[in-house]
């Protein structure tokens, strides 16, 4: 079995969660009448301060309905230019909403109320009308960088005081608050619709929830159901969601705590490593003499996977699959192939 | 606890798929390397006569997946003009796919092959391509009825020998097959492309395939990213629809068998009754002196489900929890809300 | 040259109103600054019983805007099964607007209020919302048959009564009025937005008219950008179009009476035609011992000009440059094609 | 009348365009028959090196058609952050083709060959095909930047090398050659497609041209119907347009000249001006003591007419109606609204 920092999605869920699997009391939810599903909605827009929730298939899913939900063919969406609902969602913005992504390059995945302020559109018929501004937070290609309740403020302030929605991707928005040790709702606050994900360091097998008002989380249902993601008694699936909301948030600071284990390890053997705030490590190859994918290719045959994030950055993501001695055995794999 | 005649899908799996989903082998499915999934897809290909399959979240995905890998923006596709693709998912052909709709009114789900050759659009400016022709097979909205093979073969030429591809939405396929005592790839082998549910009367919680060629397939799964139905540990779900396929096909005769107790039983009341071939009856109220939603109203006072088709036409459908004794509870409640 | 019965689309604009193309005065159209472009959308404003008009390069443009400008995508639209918008537009409804096409058969291209109310959808998730009811009048391929005012009327009080919009593709709503002895308003009082062509019978040589009330124009204003509609010195062929709408309406009538008695001449050589109500004569091919594109090549061998409607369906178009003489030939010519 | 340097979409026709408009032989160019589109349509394609070519009503619509036509609904396109396709065509690119567009930053409009190579996306079931390159020559947000044709082969074969399509927004083309004293063909082998304005500098009064291979037209031809650009006697306004294509390019000369001149006239006064290469001037007006919009009223309000760019940002574009002596008086009004 190799040692896999590929993704914190290659989890599987705990015990308790295949128990509650099992147990779960289930109906057709497209009906709405799976009770398990319906108590995962309700208490998902508790923790994260909304009317409503709506359970979804992927964090690409719940992303995209937000999109969908919020726009009109023929808008314009604000967004990073390296995150993950632009660069990694197969162009589903424009190829299911008719919707055209602003990117803005941002600082360790955070863009400033200024340059949201500028890309915002005039109102000019050569222009799309601006309608959406989505954050991501934790930043996954920024390196799991972290944006602030006090980043996110801003942000907010420059789209809502110019008519502009916020949606926030928050697939690792957990990571963020257990790294700054501040409550989710400090950060959901300064969105209008968020979306997180139970199946990533939060170990459900499957699933995510997108939370807004109640008519807008009315509205997305029935989006979901033109992409396919209604489904009869998810109950099964989001019986293991609901153990990751309740139980699983605390320990996430194990997986940061390893992730900068294993960047200073990374230093140590010279390696150039962004900083790590979160579960994410984001090493440069240069100085291994190789590209990023001679580099995983090495590292793969010493039993030890990551991912390339491009032609010379490698990503080693931390989960609860990952032990202290995992961290040691990568490093020793990594100072292995490091030419001499 | 109501009898349920809504619908199949409100089924809840057997304990044996409970137990197959607790034991279940999972893998992150994204990455390909869920073995349950793997298994799954491999089993339905074989069964459907195809390369290859995709599991998805639901009927409604498998379809539309379909529409989106065999056409581009600005084709046209056929279809019936009462078929679920059409009818009852939100639009998603045109929403998702820009592929405008050219309906066939059927007899009782047929179209004629004279009726495609008609519909097919020539070479002229003014038009789109006519891409797709899709099948649906029973057909829901005709009362589960069943296109043979004969017609499927009539029809799949019509389309082909003008090059046209050919979908067949078979979410209730296996009823068909087992109504006319058929190979399941009698039918299948007059469509490039197959989806099937797990969910209805096979019982599985949640899912359907789609099956076809290996490039369709792995072109469908690219298009199931951007829709959000790419799932992590997707085994857990898989599992019980392994057994759906290997287990649970034959009892549908059961159902067919009960339908038809319950046509009979509700035509000696003197309704009307469309003929029954599989697992749904169509009655139509009027001699109810009730409209369908009256009807439907005051069944429900007395224990017992079913659901609209229009103003005057109810469905119910027969499944595994339903029993002998249900159908006949059921006729006593509705020979109790007609005039005396 | 042969005698041209494709269509009054190819008539040659008048003496007086080439001399209006040379003296029109001019501007920039995109920043509103075209006086002759002003005329005509006010003039066409004031004659349709409308707020606002818009300029747009043909009839396509016109009611593709008017489905942009009324739905969103995921929206449905009904319309005649026949209509041009849905049966001659390359699919642009679903391309362009992601709008699914609901159709109805008509009767000589009048849908029935009945029919309209069975096909706007309830409130239920798996139903796209209907938004718009499309009429055409004259219908086309209905043989130029025109939709009296009372019958208008039925359709639109159906449609507004369930919070349905109309729009009307009028391309030859003034050969309607003509024959019925009517006002346009008559007529444009039924539709929330309406399209009438200057480059058919009109025969202005470019560009149609959408109407509609303020807030609908700017709007569509904008998708006409998006469509490059947008053009800069826009009033030498928006000049002629005012002529068209001023001075070349009551010749209308010499083009029925035209087609009326190309109708009789034909009826008696003993084909079937189908009633003529303004200048447009469809004639079935199969009492001529051929189909429609072989007796289109006969004709054609003998200088005249038609087109073929389907397999076997012909049809004549009368317009200015059509004279008694000219019906006189094509009857010879016909004559001269049938089997002895 | 004010001085107005807009834009050179102002531009009336020539006496002569006049005379030839009036002249023009015309037909049905939905049948293909319009002699006069016909020559343009051949002319433009000799002039611009390709197979064929399209007459289209706008600089949009050319670039539009040619997104729809390279890609499919799911691509991703590339293209400069400034460059007009993206910023000032209305979000077309994913409303109307379901596109996604990657910006990158470029250099006085230039994007390198390396950001090209980093922006082409490798085979990954996250990301869109990445199918077109578009390039903007000259490049109008960049102040009339030249793009050289050795930078174009660059860009071409970073492209072309990874299985990229190349389309040239040539809407002042005309205007890089002239003032590079190249062939236009210099230009144009480092596309597939190009689209050139004719309403621009030129003077006529509307149009544009796309040409490509002959395949490419005639499907782009197609989107043309869909989106309503197909027009009828559209030879009075393509008549003036092969003028343009014949006359008037060697004109565009004295516009850059007087660029130029306005240029060093506003770097005298001590504003800060970007770059003169043809017939655009950017001029920031902090230096002034005012934002765009104040520089622009007061200008106004003196009889000179200009655009803003950005909050302090103004473009002056030269054409036919500017003479040396609006160029003073221009410079003249600016003094008067500078501070003391």
């Amino acid at each position: 079995m190799p040692i896999d920092f590929r993704s914190d999605t290659v989890t599987k869920p705990t015990e308790e969660m295949k128990r509650a699997m099992l147990e779960a009391e289930v109906g057709d939810d497209v009906y709405g009448e799976d009770p398990t599903v319906n108590r995962l909605e309700k208490l998902a827009a508790e923790i994260l301060g909304k009317e409503a929730a709506l359970f979804v298939t992927s964090g690409t899913q719940g992303n995209q309905l937000a999109v969908l939900t919020h726009c009109v063919n023929g808008d314009e969406v604000i967004m990073e230019a390296d995150s993950h609902i632009f660069y990694s969602e197969g162009g589903a913005v424009a190829a299911l909403a008719g919707v055209q992504t602003r990117t803005i390059n941002g600082e360790r995945g955070v863009i400033t109320p200024e340059a949201i302020a500028r890309a915002v559109r005039s109102r000019n018929i050569h222009f799309p009308r601006t309608r959406l501004l989505c954050m991501e937070n934790t930043h996954n290609r920024a390196g799991g960088a972290v944006i602030s309740p006090e980043q996110m403020k801003a942000a907010y302030e420059a789209a809502h005081s110019r008519g502009v929605a916020v949606h926030l991707d928050g697939a690792r928005l957990f990571n963020a608050a257990v790294a700054l040790k501040r409550e989710i709702s400090d950060f959901t606050r300064y969105a209008d619709t968020v979306q997180v994900c139970l199946s990533k360091g939060l170990s459900a097998p499957i699933g995510s929830v997108l939370a807004g008002s109640r008519d807008f989380i009315e509205e997305a249902r029935w989006w979901r159901k033109k992409l396919g993601g209604g489904m009869r008694q998810a109950g099964y699936i989001a019986a293991p969601g609901i153990l990751a909301l309740t139980e699983m948030v605390p320990r996430l600071e194990e997986d940061h705590h390893r992730a900068k284990r294993l960047a200073e390890g990374l230093r140590q053997l010279s390696l150039t490593v962004e900083p790590v705030e979160t579960n994410i490590v984001l090493v440069h190859t240069e100085r291994a003499g190789m590209n990023a994918v001679q580099f995983l290719e090495q590292l793969a045959e010493r039993g030890v996977l990551a991912v390339d994030f491009d032609e010379s950055l490698v990503r080693f993501t931390t989960h609860r699959h990952i032990t202290d001695q995992d961290i040691q055995a990568a490093l020793t794999a990594v100072e292995a192939i490091l030419p001499a």
